[in-house]
């Protein structure tokens, strides 16, 4: 058994090298293939390695956060990864990128390479984004949605997957901290804002109890809904595009949770868009009503397909199973809405804010932008337990 | 290491005088020791051992159901009911007997004898139980409904409770097929009733789709709502009682879950003992009052005691705390409504039903018991999303 160390371009040529398969992906002998590191989220090492007949992304777990050497973090993230690739490639294969090989000793995850492929949120950002992307993303969160719930399948393998993934704790108390938490809480070191423009804001936020109470109820139902295995950090730094083409990447913080958990992320990503450039506000818009309608048809889909379904429902007549889908998928959306206004306020005042709002142009309108993003954010946080449908979903999000 | 058998008399002897802190309590040595077989239950052995100086009680997982051997099942559930044991004595140690051993490999725990101790059910069967018991039984169910939730502990707490007790699915098994499942539909082998008197009442419960739907999300509560750590089994064969001194034992079914699966299997089983005894309803709902207002009393008292508590409420306002215990109360009452309903029902048409109803006294006073039985839980089912009160509980109950 290998011991861990931290891959250079060598030792990944080593690592490469010693997997027949991988070897056989990349074409020709080790002295052909060209590394390029990519490291570009926040926490691990990230190649791309192209040899003569084709290309592979790798990605290592390193003993810190990438970015802050001195926030030390444990290896097993890109185990989680791996785990959640494997559970959720028999439902959404398509919609990731292939798992090639992954090596538990080294936290080393090797994967489909997306050469030609392009971060969703960059490529908002510069304007080559084909519209109508969020209809995959949509397919992707009502898939797996239903397909790893209780609903789908027996209680001992949802369980299984609870028991897996709830030692998660490393990344989870990452978004217990950072997504809802620090953000509403003035005491809170890693919060940062342009200032002096949205002081007030801030100030006024964090005082707001009604604000506290619904960030209370939304850290329940993260910690306490284990409704489905998902994603964990669904936004669009985490999702690549080329043409039609759409993959879902970096499942690290994945985790059984609310499906709103996942879909609200997803939203609150595109109203941030939305928020730094008005006048791309119908077309984020648009993509939101995408997104849900391809979630509630997949969603639909997928369990109408199960004639038998797991343990939760197998009372169920077939002639009611359209009124409590339509239930669940209330509930979902009030999910969404809340963490979606939770996600947008932590991306403009907390630790890990979004690029979008470079967008905005000067820095008055990027006040705005902000301001924008944190009262659309506080509405959702506070009305979510009364938005159950795509329409009341739009309209909060318009004003 | 030792290897797992079956222990009898001589074994756990041999066992016993192994272990110097369990052979100063009985006192003596091993030849004063005397050893009772007390099986009771369904699922394991159980001894008591009592010497000249003290008493011990020994319970052992068997690879089988104790009372059918063709049933086969593994030997974890002690494992399991010492964890519980041990998790819970912080909180509520005055309220469970002392765990004194556990032998992992022997599957084998030893705890505190509670030799003049009564069973509850055969309390309030023979009518020796004294008025009043179930202000303890609240109280336990209140505090460690506290305790052992997202509220009281960092998250990393709760989730290595639930990665832990999410693999207890043997018995959670149980629960599922026999207390959620099996009773409502037609086509399950293991329930049996009193017939041809109650042949048309259930024909007509396993038709209804109400009850259908109300069931399925009693199955989408238990298994995805992991608020606090649950005995599971929470019946009146699994207290003991002698004067005013109240135990909880038989702990081998905990897990993750709603706060009123607890409540409700609790509530439900006073249920069944007024339908049997008409003259006592009274009694009991006087029983229901004392124990939800130890449970109110105690969850709001330890919550307010947690002056940080846990990532689940982190941000609220002392002001705001009542408010946000009345909402959390409010849905184990309703969670408590519908597991009392699915608890009657199970405990007279299901697989292990209860002996309260033989007190009836002759076969058409038992008839109406079940009738009634299976008439308030099915109430109790389809009204329970209704039911957010101790005041609509009762009124509910009463009909």
């Amino acid at each position: 058994m290998t011991d861990y160390r931290t891959v250079d371009a060598h030792g990944l040529v080593d690592w490469l090298a010693a997997r027949p398969s991988l070897s056989r992906r990349l074409g020709g002998t080790s002295t052909d293939w060209h590394v390029r590191e990519v490291s570009d989220g926040n926490l691990n090492n990230v190649f791309i390695v192209e040899g003569p007949a084709g290309a592979v992304c790798c990605k290592q777990s390193l003993p810190h956060v990438r970015v802050d050497p001195s926030w030390k973090m444990p290896l097993t993230r890109t185990d989680f990864e791996a785990a959640y690739m494997r559970a959720v490639t028999p439902h959404v294969g398509h919609l990731i990128p292939a798992l090639l090989d992954f090596d538990p000793a080294m936290h080393l995850l090797a994967m489909e390479s997306l050469t030609h492929h392009k971060v969703l949120r960059h490529a908002l950002e510069d304007g080559s984004a084909q519209a109508g992307f969020s209809s995959r993303v949509g397919a992707f969160v009502g898939r797996t949605g239903f397909e790893t719930s209780w609903r789908a399948r027996p209680f001992e393998a949802a369980m299984a997957d609870l028991a897996a993934f709830s030692t998660n704790t490393t990344l989870t108390r990452i978004t217990v901290d950072l997504v809802l938490t620090d953000p509403f809480r003035a005491a809170s070191p890693r919060n940062h804002w342009m200032s002096p423009e949205l002081d007030t804001a801030v100030t006024t936020l964090q005082g707001d109890r009604a604000v506290q109470r619904a960030v209370t109820h939304l850290q329940e139902r993260f910690l306490s809904a284990p409704q489905a295995l998902l994603h964990g950090d669904l936004h669009t730094g985490s999702i690549m595009v080329q043409g039609d083409d759409l993959r879902v990447i970096d499942g690290e913080f994945s985790l059984m949770g609310p499906i709103g958990f996942d879909a609200g992320l997803y939203i609150g990503n595109l109203l941030l868009h939305a928020a730094a450039l008005p006048d791309r506000q119908d077309w984020m818009l648009d993509e939101i009503r995408l997104f849900w309608r391809a979630l509630d048809h997949e969603f639909r889909a997928v369990w109408d397909a199960h004639p038998v379904g797991g343990d939760v429902g197998a009372l169920l007549a077939p002639q009611d199973r359209h009124r409590i889908q339509t239930t669940a998928l209330h509930e979902i959306m009030r999910d969404s809405a809340g963490f979606a206004g939770a996600e947008m306020i932590r991306r403009t005042i907390g630790y890990a804010q979004v690029s979008d709002f470079a967008l905005a142009g000067d820095r008055v309108r990027e006040a705005e932008a902000r301001h924008r993003a944190l009262e659309i954010g506080r509405h959702l946080i506070v009305q979510s337990t009364r938005l159950d449908t795509l329409g009341a979903l739009i309209e909060a999000a318009r004003r």
